[in-house]
């Protein structure tokens, strides 16, 4: 499975300046490199999520790739929390990158001689099943990413491991010697990055596209949840995504990270937004974009743009205004 | 308790040809005496509902006052049918009229010689108290409507019965001596008449309004109406009266008459109104009109209109597009 | 199409003693005609709904065979008001019998010289397209029964008109000639007859059963209907009927008169049972009973019986009692 | 604020083997000490939330603390997921601990002097207002928890940091001097812990429950979350927190891990959760528990155990059970 590319790319041209979360040698990376018009462009590695969308909204760098979803680096909340306050951002694009790891240790290093692995905590949880086949009696060192890991391995020969779990193009970037590869227990373990930008530009209309929100409640009263979803319901919209993130106030407060099926330029979206706006304390709008897997969102014969411009139109008959 | 007399007329001057329910002397024409615009008009009784609707259709009279809940001669599924199909109609205006029955009988018949009473069976049902105290041995003959049994008593002596119940005003309109009043088991009973008109008059809104309609399903699916109600819910809007009627095609398939609270021109009602036309197979508005009873609507913060426009400026600069 | 014969017969022998809404020759006697264990019983006629379950709850006869929905009788709302409230009674079976009318006359008088017709208005309504045909200027005379019509006509020759729209075995009990057949505009109307009892018999289940259930709301709130309504809706339940119908406390108050799919023993329905008794001011039970049409009721996998039980050890379990 | 300690203990006794999420002078040990049936008993620092409680599932230990909401040290996605999978375990009780920072050096530094700080990227996010203010030159060394961040400076002065972010117990223990106490930016900042053990024990009823459970969707079809949703809202149940985690199987498939206001042995959870258990692929019953916070849950009429209770007595009736 090959990096699914975007169908429209919103930012052109080798004179933009992306920035992504680094080092070098992550599976961030790779989405960058999968990103069509980031090609040509130079890419700046930041040491956070938070360092690099403060380099976009401070105008240093026009676009950030960061990972939102299912990542190994945990870059999740980071990303959701980052986009939920602060100086508004959106998403113009996305990505979806396989997951594959490497054990990679220096060149000679046999794998039978391995006693220490290094990696991210969330890496190890994903190669558990093949350690315990492979190395039973490894110990685990945590470090802080995957990169990391392979980065130590190069250094000076004090890291605490003698291999480390990380992404294939990190044990070449740090001349690593793989002793084995795709050691992942999930085959189909995907990474879903998206490319931030500052508000002003609207990816087009494709017919397969979504709709990333975040929703604070007005009050947290039982029920609460159950209301915000129905503003969907009510116009046949589907939630592909729903995260929690506790809003900082107080333990117990929640705002809601969203992704919809659809466009903003849908008249379906667009009713719903309205309606969030309603009864919200506050909608954050975070972007509407071409999903990476290409899918037309399916629309019911009672929720089409066009069925919304009938309804409109009868509407204005009974009022006496003008069609 | 007086009739309750509309805020604003929507049809005005003598010039007006209004027609009725009839014959004289129902509760019917009482409500026409109490719209104020039509009081120097002249009124034209007519047999049954249908063939006062009949007439508004042909153009034979301006406006109809017909009896559309609790009424008493069982006016109710006649009207909400003959409304829900065939040339569109409108309501245009609403009147309370409360019930009262009297007991009359030809000048110098004395109560305790009565016999038989003749009545609707429906104003026998609401009466049924006062008779089992007061004339426990009485028969009852079933007649037309309440005026129809007054009427039976002024013909030739032929009537079946001694004595009628029926408004006060049949029993004046006869000749009739009143034996007793008021002798309704419910003394707060009322009748609720609607006025009816071609399309065309939309009277304005007054912040007390109610809205009139008829939903015709798309398929006779489980949850079907929730789905319908939803719509209201989800915009805030309280429904005060909902019928079922049968369409006619067969058995156990419905239309529902609804009155909601609110006017056509009110936002939240509306987006509701388009979300119906949309899910539904039909929707007939049959008018908004201000409420007899002059209660104001409440509405929540976030179904004001005001809350509206916001959501709507909102969007538009969501879009790129000028609010 | 002849009347359906309900599958299984609650009441039974010669010993029973059945009443129905009279007089002699409506829909109503066919409909008992067509109730297999009331054949070799006697049967009497009443004047009324009232009259007839009236003499049920004083223990005068032991069953009454009443129209429920879409009579040509107007008996729809008597029943219904007559089982909500009141001494409790319960439905055992129902029965569905084609409506088919015929125009009749005394012998010899021929079609052509019919000059006015005689029937109950809803019969009138339902003939308005053969009559526009075939006698277009002939008079309408609205008479208390189609059965009432007929015997008219039989009478002393004083009827204010020459024929009568009526049941074909009205027709032939007064002696009358059928100058034309099926003239109703509907070919496939049907009324909806129950049989009534004391409660203390509950008809076992079939597979195919309906309940019948009214519910009076605890407080008129905006999304009362929505909230019963969901008590279905949350366990699968299908809703075949529902009639709103005035408490006759104050304008604008209802009580809900529904028909589910499904009979009181089943898990899914006793749970809503018991969910509207938490939520409602009152439940009344109208008895669990077979679908006269015998269609089974379609269940999904998560509202089975099964599934409920199932559910209902898990609970256990979880509770650390004994499954 | 002191930490709010647990009206009822369930593991109780010197001789209860309490494992914990290490190092030593983290919050959760703090959460631990809380604990009050646990003071006296030897408490087992492990490495990570997988292994303490891989350690409670071997039988190697009888009850764990571990983070699951609102951590500074990222331990919540961790305690999440080793509850959602592998052998069932359960939650026996709350405690919440107030998170306060101390910016701790070694003795004899002067904060004036610090060039950089360590500590873990969750905790500086918590810091960054007071940092920009008092040192706002100081570069950032990410840590692996605050507790590695103090261990560090205690070590051999090879840490690549001067200063450490951590909590006031880990600063003692490594023999720091504080230089800056309570440098949180939100001083209201609380973390839940929860004691997890081995299925068995269930805590009594206190009024003052909470139940957690992992829901996981039969299929992922539009407006499956709102059904969930449904069965706690009609049966007028709360839900204090809900988190969507990915099940690992694919891109967009996710569970729910959701806390509720009361206790499984309340019968209107107990329906509420036959009702999941019926329409999901799989609930998780993780305990209920009493609330570390001691608020009793607010039960409306229609939703207490009595009206459950009266509703099944009505049900039997009507099946002509014994009551």
């Amino acid at each position: 499975m090959s990096p699914a590319v975007p169908p429209a790319l919103s930012l052109d041209g080798a004179t933009t300046r992306y920035g992504y979360l680094g080092p070098e040698g992550t599976f961030t990376q790779m989405a960058l490199h999968a990103w069509g018009a980031a090609r040509d462009a130079v890419h700046h590695p930041f040491g956070s999520v938070d360092a690099a969308l403060g380099a976009l909204r401070s105008g240093e760098i026009d676009a950030a790739m960061v990972p939102i979803e299912n990542s190994v680096e945990g870059g999740v909340s980071a990303t959701l929390d980052a986009l939920a306050s602060g100086e508004p951002l959106v998403v113009v694009g996305e990505v979806l990158v396989p997951i594959t790891f490497v054990l990679a240790a220096r060149p000679g290093m046999p794998l039978a001689d391995v006693r220490a692995v290094g990696t991210h905590s969330h890496a190890w949880a994903q190669v558990r099943g093949w350690m315990g086949t492979h190395l039973p009696h490894a110990a685990y060192v945590p470090t802080l990413s995957t990169a990391a890991a392979a980065a130590g391995l190069s250094e000076d020969g004090s890291a605490a491991y003698d291999a480390a779990v990380c992404a294939p193009v990190a044990a070449a970037n740090h001349g690593l010697e793989v002793l084995a590869e795709d050691i992942g227990d999930m085959s189909s373990a995907v990474t879903r990055f998206v490319l931030v930008a500052k508000p002003g530009t609207l990816p087009e209309r494709t017919g397969a596209d979504k709709t990333t929100l975040v929703l604070y409640q007005r009050d947290d009263h039982p029920g609460g949840l159950l209301e915000l979803l129905e503003q969907f319901a009510v116009r046949g919209i589907n939630m592909s995504r729903l995260e929690s993130r506790p809003t900082k106030e107080s333990m117990g407060r929640y705002c809601f990270s969203i992704d919809i099926e659809g466009h903003v330029l849908d008249e379906r979206v667009g009713e719903a937004l309205m309606g969030l706006k309603r009864v919200c304390a506050e909608v954050r709008f975070l972007g509407s974009y071409p999903r990476a897997d290409g899918t037309e969102v399916r629309v019911s014969d009672s929720t089409t743009d066009e069925s919304f411009t009938d309804a409109r139109a009868w509407l204005h008959s009974l009022r006496g205004l003008p069609g």
